[in-house]
């Protein structure tokens, strides 16, 4: 059994549940089919098998050195990235006419999984750079294209997001690195920088920042925001290397998890100039950043599935194979011990692990897949359709696996007591890597914001409609096997619209707003529900009759039954809380949480 | 602020809620007062703030070192015990005519508090000193206590309690560590112990150890368990140390969390004899350890919500001074930002802490006056009341704070948003020393077997019963302020009945245990809602008019509020579960989890 993936899970979830080959049928993914998605997700196992799984732990272990003013990384990380290049992984998404695969970005987010499931860390220089181009794709100039893009497809030249800085981190408004105007064009920048992922390394030739700078007489707040490329290295016209740009190391982060992804501190502009490149419009850079947002908020809900499936994985194999105990029934201690998995209690734990794991992937696919219709899609109306769709899902992609996933890292520790609390064995990595994604990419609070305060009211009410309507068309779908997960699923949806009504009828913003965060995990638990009564349905009308593949459907219908049973009825006094427009929270005086 | 204890919820709880002066009017107690308690808790406080806390992060940072067959510390922990036992700490709860200051339970207990909020794994070299002392001094003979306690009680011998093997974890009875009888009554001692805490040491002078063995011929199972005091370094009768007993230290565990406290694979009678002692009668091991366990449990009850207090006292003094954001209505951005702590979801964040940390205590404090009350009640009827009273909290008290009060240190990292998540911060060491405390001192799947297998059935549902009557009374002393409270509760144990009744009903003990971790957290629920009503009524009636106590007062009915609110409702679909005798766990095929 593989520790990273479970290759039968892809290929149900992508063919079965939803039915990828439709988007092969388009021009612009006509060159794939299902055989050539299966020959690249063979190659990238093995990569990410052979080469980012084995130093996991020595990664962890040993994190970037501040050395010299540079953050320097064990050797295996640049083998293991050059491996991923050299297999032309950096360019998996990009368009042909660039040099790309121009994979579908489901295919490639469930490849670039196996490396996160492996070797999250590693892998994060991959996502980060990716990001970054595809930034530079969508707003860069030609010349900048030409500049910076083809070094960054080949994997030579990583990329950073530099947003946060010390007094502004979940309030970007407030940011103060500037930009000043140079006689040839471009921009000094100066400011100071923090938690930029992959600021610095000893691993790529160069590294292009993605940084928000204010330029002079900008407006304040958001709508004063530009955004610039600026390199470790500056760059000629013809995208050749030159001199340092002046941005300096001026601290490592030290994480509780994701320790082999240095997190820096960067200084532009102080010792020398740091020369940037403004990108597209001047104060159109939030914008810009959250143009590219949607996606990097899927990468973010993918990476803790990704967590999720590697604890999973690991707490199943250990549960299938440590005898301890006896059933509670047997009360002869000379009879031999039973696997641990025999346990109801165990059990449980690995349902529920399974539940939130593949019920995340699940969400995580089904938000790719609309990116990918959106980029095929020519009807105006269906687009604006899928568009709104991704608008809702996406704060509930984000938050709902890091929230939950990270929960099932924490039941994958249970599963192996003791020696799951070492460092000998991974699942207590997977559980401190995971704690990071409920904070980055706008913390968890953040989201439900987003969610009640903005997307379930835009185009009045369109995008939550929408989703209604999809939620409402897999429950008509649905077999006779499901009638109790029917009406569940149907009952929160309408117990969901009074919760909506009600709050979008308060006036105080801040009281509506108050729950937001337990709308947003209300919202995931029957997103998800909806998700697993879609893999059901997929599962009960497909089971093939071989004996594994029946076991593999029996599986998915038990999780869907556990999830409906366990995890959805929590939503219901979430949302009744909203609904009431409660106060508790607002009233509490700053004074009175420990008085004296 | 102190980061490590709040004196002013001390005081409410120990005298406003539970009245532990009456505790003073017995003859044992006679000696104390409230003054004299104010003045040990006012030394414990200063060497907790002054000589545990400043070296924490160090210690996590610096775990013990495997050194010539030696588990070596830093030095600052031999010098924060040296501390804590010149105070006399060790000895706090013995009687007096060992030498002990006879001190009320639920005193010392708050009191070590401090220590475990200030720096958990240095303080638990205490924890298991003082459990392996009062095992000792309750079965040992008269010789093992004149040879071994006096030293334990001043602090220079440590205690540890061994227990567990590598094949034997959860399930004791599968113990293989065996004693040899030798001609002058004592017993070789051979086998490998696994997970045990302090096992070995450069703090302390010699280290007892509280073995489990099994003698030639004992029965099988746990019926053939003894128990042994085996010493690190072999003891005359006088009590003088003599030569190494051939105990080796083969290796440390290195854990995610409470690095600083070694946890030791433990070698007896490789490399030579390991002298034991019997203690008691044979085969009476475990019942012996069980009559200690309920104290224990108590004790990883309270751990845990000191690892909790100490976060929500850390996360709550950020956000009063982190600036960030504004409020949802202030348009403004250039308005000042405000202190995070003007937030709702952090005001959440921060209120949930409140609720299970205070409400960890409060069960824990609860739970220590029954056994104070145990130890002064003259009447049989009443002892035996309060004896099943305890029984039934014990699953409670060790395993609701271990999973709540963790929760709560993963809010405490989500109010310091990325800054949490490094290592400068306090907050992610106690989430990781936290995530220990449902997996020891009987995982916690195991305690809800116990309550839902053995606790509520016993003596026909005795303790049940006196638990309910407890609730109960609460609820009709309640005054109207807290009608909804009221009504909740007592729907909510009723709720409870109805799932006891259904599972004791089921036959199929497999069946009927399917889901008694669930039945485990829901009563753990119910009984911290019974508390947090408790306080408010005492919050309610004694409110003095002094400004800073009415914030007190009204943040404990707040609190009171937000945990019925909040919480509680997440009980009743748990218990739900548990009346259908639900199967989904049980039919999950072991081939099932995966498929393929």
């Amino acid at each position: 059994m593989s520790m990273i993936v479970n290759r039968r899970d892809l290929d149900f979830q992508l063919y079965e549940v939803l039915n990828i080959e439709s988007l092969f049928e388009s021009e612009r993914y006509a060159s794939f089919d299902r055989e050539t998605i299966d020959e690249i997700f063979n190659g990238a196992e093995a990569i990410a098998e052979e080469v980012f799984l084995p130093f996991a732990d020595k990664l962890d272990a040993h994190e970037p050195r501040f050395e010299n003013g540079t953050a320097v990384s064990i050797p295996e990380v640049k083998l293991a990235l050059d491996a991923f290049a050299e297999a032309g992984f950096f360019a998996a998404g990009f368009d042909e006419d660039i040099g790309g695969l121009q994979m579908p970005y489901v295919t490639q987010t469930a490849m670039n999984g196996m490396f996160s499931a492996a070797n999250g860390p590693a892998y994060g220089f991959v996502m980060l750079t990716v990001a970054a181009a595809n930034m530079l794709e969508a707003f860069g100039s030609d010349e900048q294209k030409a500049q910076f893009l083809p070094a960054m497809l080949e994997g030579r030249w990583f990329g950073t997001m530099c947003l946060s800085e010390t007094q502004a981190g979940s309030s970007l408004s407030d940011i103060r690195t500037r930009a000043e105007p140079r006689d040839d064009g471009l921009f000094n920048i100066s400011g100071t920088k923090m938690w930029i992922s992959g600021g610095d390394n000893d691993v790529s030739e160069n590294i292009v920042h993605m940084v928000l700078a204010k330029l002079p007489g900008a407006p304040a707040g958001v709508k004063g925001i530009s955004l610039f490329i600026v390199p470790k290295f500056r760059v000629d016209a013809s995208g050749n290397m030159a001199e340092r740009n002046n941005i300096e190391l001026a601290g490592l982060n030290h994480k509780m998890g994701q320790r082999g992804l240095p997190n820096t501190l960067l200084n532009f502009g102080e010792s020398g100039e740091s020369v940037g490149y403004l990108v597209g419009e001047p104060h159109q850079g939030l914008h810009y950043m959250f143009h590219m947002m949607n996606e990097a908020r899927i990468l973010v809900g993918q990476g803790a599935a990704m967590s999720g499936l590697a604890g999973y994985l690991f707490s199943l194999d250990y549960a299938r194979n440590r005898p301890q105990g006896r059933h509670p029934q047997n009360k002869d201690p000379e009879s031999p011990q039973i696997p641990i998995i025999e346990h109801a209690d165990v059990r449980r734990l690995l349902l529920s692990q399974k539940a939130s794991v593949e019920g995340s992937q699940a969400l995580v696919f089904y938000c790719c897949v609309l990116v990918d219709r959106l980029k095929i899609e020519a009807d105006a109306g269906e687009k604006q359709r899928l568009h709104l769709l991704l608008e809702i899902l996406t704060p509930i992609v984000k938050s709902w696996p890091s929230e939950f996933c990270l929960e099932a890292n924490k039941m994958a520790i249970q599963v192996l007591g003791g020696y799951g609390y070492t460092r000998d064995y991974p699942v207590e990595r997977f559980y401190r890597d995971n704690r990071l994604n409920p904070i980055h990419e706008g913390a968890h609070g953040i989201h439900g914001i987003d969610l009640l305060g903005r997307k379930v009211a835009m185009y009045g009410g369109e995008a939550l409609n929408i989703l209604l309507e999809e939620i409402r068309q897999t429950i008509a779908l649905a077999g006779d096997d499901f009638v109790a997960e029917k009406k569940a699923l149907d009952d929160a949806l309408n117990t969901l619209q009074v919760a909506t009504v009600a709050a979008l009828s308060c006036n105080d913003v801040t009281q509506r707003l108050a729950n937001a965060t337990l709308f947003l995990d209300a919202c995931g638990h029957i997103v998800i529900a909806w998700l697993w009564l879609q893999q059901a349905s997929a599962a009960s009308a497909k089971g093939s009759g071989l004996a594994t593949d029946d076991d593999f459907y029996t599986g998915k219908i038990t999780a869907a039954r556990y999830f409906f049973r366990y995890e959805l009825p929590k939503a219901i006094p979430m949302l009744e809380l909203v609904a009431s427009l409660d106060r508790t929270t607002l009233d509490m005086g700053i004074g009175e949480f420990t008085g004296g």
